[in-house]
């Protein structure tokens, strides 16, 4: 079956062996479900709720659990989204750039309505590891803050934050949780000069597919971020888990890296 | 049971409720078995063979069944590697910088070997969606090139690059597709000016998993690529696919970003 790339240009067929790898055009029956569900998606605009797996099953002359399998990739990728205990067409990911702007601010842009939940916030004797990454001695006071990010009315993210209770001692009583920590910051006086950050993917565990009320085990895109002061000193540490299936992150760059 | 997050702080137990979110206490077997998975590896060396399932089942108290799951998540996440019939303990990921530094060049700062293996190189008819990237005509010729990535003798990714045959028209007879097609547009005055990348988690496809030999629907990280020429015209589209167990990207933000 062949099968065509975001760009148009087909990606499969032509001579039987490439490269040493066998291209012998045998597809998994799921996958074939896959692609024609894809097509069926395609052509329907977001919102539109999909047959039920019956239906589809009947459609496609495919097993129920074929059909499910295929759908459950559509819904881990974030083409198709639950609807009540149907399923539907989902919308574009999110596209967040990668860049000192907040999740707040990102999210704005977008012209989607930015949220956040408080989870926890307290303070605990800074752990060994952590204490290295922030410039602190091992068990003086972190807090550690978490929150779910929310976009509209859906949870898509988990934030945890950990500062130095020095930095912001009044943090518990002063902050609303539901702002941009950054502009808090700021507002403190204390500047915020750069970042390191890595990204990975990862399975949500069972309490973050929880807390975001997501399926266990789908791709969640994590981000790990130390900033910097104005001084070059570490400000904060940060863990953010955002949906695999409704964020994507943007990153622009610019002839400036001497190596390349 | 509690948890601990890579900080040192637990991220579990305290008050029942919390924020609306029943913190309930209760763990799904198969991430308990995670659990005391994860800290036996976190007590051995890279590349040191597990105890086989069997045996993980009776140290656990636990199903075979439910062994197999806590250790196909790891596995997904790249804690684990398959080795033979077995299952080891695998190294940390890569670390990639997002720069336009090309790949060959950020895995030997790794002190990694870099290879690619040409899997298909044609022209092709440009396709009107991928035509409007380029900036070129519907139909005019565009070179498809498609190589798997290597890191010395492991498959880790797979690359689709697009680039007007007008711009390199003598590519397939005067290009190494095992070197860098950035050096060779240096090599030919082509400047490489910037580029916009878009990066996402998907899963990997039937064909991509045969191609870079790993399980099917295993998380990738994909990014989208566009990059730009001395003139700000459009240079070429990329789309590289890497292994979500054995990449994390890496970015470094500087206050430069003039709404934050």
């Amino acid at each position: 079956m062949a099968r065509v790339s975001e760009t148009g240009i087909p990606q499969d067929g032509g001579s039987p062996v490439r490269a040493g790898v066998p291209e012998h055009g045998r597809v998994p029956k799921y996958y074939a479900v896959r692609l024609l569900v894809t097509e069926l998606v395609d052509g329907l605009p977001e919102g539109r709720v999909l047959p039920t797996e019956r239906e589809l099953a009947e459609r496609f002359g495919a097993a129920r659990e074929t059909v499910r399998q295929a759908l459950r990739d559509l819904l881990l990728e974030g083409r198709l989204r639950r609807r009540g205990r149907g399923t539907a067409v989902a919308g574009a990911k999110l596209e967040q750039p990668l860049s000192l702007a907040s999740y707040t601010e990102g999210v704005r842009r977008q012209g989607r309505s930015p949220g956040r939940t408080l989870v926890d916030l307290r303070s605990w004797p800074c752990p060994a590891k952590l204490a290295v990454e922030l410039g602190l001695g091992e068990g003086e006071p972190v807090w550690h803050m978490e929150r779910v990010l929310w976009a509209d009315d859906e949870r898509v993210g988990l934030e945890s934050t950990y500062v130095a209770v020095e930095r912001a001692p009044r943090l518990d009583v002063e902050f609303d949780p539901d702002s941009s920590f950054y502009s808090y910051l700021r507002e403190r006086g204390e500047a915020f000069a750069g970042a390191d950050e890595r990204l990975e993917t990862v399975l949500a565990t069972p309490r973050e597919a929880l807390l975001i009320g997501t399926p266990p085990a789908l791709p969640m895109l994590l981000i790990h971020r130390l900033s910097r002061d104005g001084q070059g000193r570490p400000l904060e540490r940060v863990r953010s888990l955002y949906r695999g299936d409704r964020f994507s992150f943007t990153a622009r760059l610019e002839r400036s890296d001497p190596d390349s």
